[in-house]
């Protein structure tokens, strides 16, 4: 296998039914999302990295910029997930209210942050520039928050209880979350393979739920594409993979041979 | 203005804190989304064509395929929104758990319905193939719901009390939507100007913040590009909107001149 093979096939990486596995959410805060003027990047690359570690995603959510929507899903998130991971409404304007709905979800102060004070003023003064009132703003993190480092644009994210809280800027968000990613629990490597069949998904159903249920600890999903049917099967045990696959590719040869 | 400057503006609506509108939600129902393995092409495609009816497109939520996590999220969605639109689960195979989900969410039994066997033989029939026992779990339907009609591939979608359940195959969800979208409530046009400044989000903060304040009723965004900051102004009022967008031109002069 290449190394860019083993990437992609990370990549398809997914949960276990019954494996032990640490959980995760992802949270896009944005009214431009939900307003259909911006394609959300930040999901779909945290979903690929998160999958590559092994961590098992479980939830995606994208609220608008709402002080009760976003509290009651940091609240929701929060409680139901052991990982958190936010996107958007850190920056500096009147619209940027993620970092008080935290303050006010887990119940702490919005102090002057003297760290990430320090970050801005060495940001800027490397620019000649100066740190305004509003980019202090930035600067007022959750009491008892970790930082975050943002190597682009100087204002930190933060890590308040199970929530890392990040940047809507996909450039920034990537850097910040390429800066946290190593002291992330990992999950345990998986085993996905993918096995095209020439098919209607009607005509494996029946087969196909019987490999299931003789294979309990494995995931079969069946993807229907253009003329095939992708069936990926993920597991943590190899040799149950391999003996799951075996099966999918027998009723691969019947079905063709059917037609 | 043209009529493609009118789509592309229609397609940038969107809610107006205060102003009488329908609120909708999305429901994404699929492992392969949050595995990172597939890139989901619904929620982006039904944002558009909500905001460009008018309707307030709220929450968008990304599930996986587990009678829990389904019911769940249905549950709450279907509370606190005037419409839901989920995509996904209702194929033929083992993992589409969808209409037996929303059976159990409502409460009500998932019998064989007469109609939609009918639309399945029909497809089947003109095809030269058979309406096999896998097939026809297609035309298990909540009691009471409403089938939404699928010209792509025969088995239909349905209504259930104010959830639409469609497809996950894009090409199907999409002509599934358009057969029900005349019969959606339909918004009041908004009005949305986008202005483009040459300046950094942090130089433009306070002041927007004070455009903002003076015009409670509409909606100021700030989004942040490479060099420029796209400030969106949205509302009802077109005459409101307007003088609105006076004022934050006159800024974007003043920003332009300190530059």
């Amino acid at each position: 296998m290449s190394i860019d093979q083993l990437i992609a096939s990370l990549g398809k990486n997914t949960y276990i039914q019954g494996h032990m596995n640490t959980n995760a959410a992802i949270l896009i805060i944005g009214n431009e999302i939900l307003s259909g003027r911006t394609k959300d990047a930040n999901a779909v690359w945290l979903a690929e990295k998160l999958a590559a570690r092994g961590l098992k995603l479980c939830e995606i959510r994208v609220v608008r910029d709402e002080e009760d929507d976003i509290i009651s899903a940091v609240h929701a998130l929060s409680d139901k997930y052991d990982l958190v991971f936010t996107t958007g409404g850190i920056g500096p304007t009147h619209d940027d209210i993620t970092a008080p709905c935290m303050a006010k979800t887990f119940n702490v102060a919005l102090p002057l942050n003297d760290d990430a004070r320090r970050a801005l003023e060495e940001h800027y003064t490397a620019r000649h520039q100066d740190v305004t009132e509003a980019r202090l703003r930035m600067a007022r993190i959750p009491e008892g928050a970790k930082l975050i480092d943002n190597p682009v644009s100087g204002a930190p994210g933060f890590i308040i209880k199970n929530v890392y809280v990040m940047a809507g800027v996909p450039k920034i968000m990537q850097a910040m979350y390429e800066g946290i990613e190593e002291t992330l629990p990992k999950g345990a490597a998986l085993h996905t393979r993918t096995i095209p069949i020439a098919a209607g998904e009607s005509q494996l159903a029946a087969p196909l739920e019987k490999v299931q249920n003789d294979f309990p600890n494995v995931e079969i999903g069946s993807y229907p594409g253009k003329d095939i049917v992708e069936i990926v099967v993920r597991g943590a045990d190899e040799d149950e993979v391999e003996k799951a696959v075996a099966r999918v590719e027998e009723l691969s040869l019947k079905t063709q041979k059917a037609i």
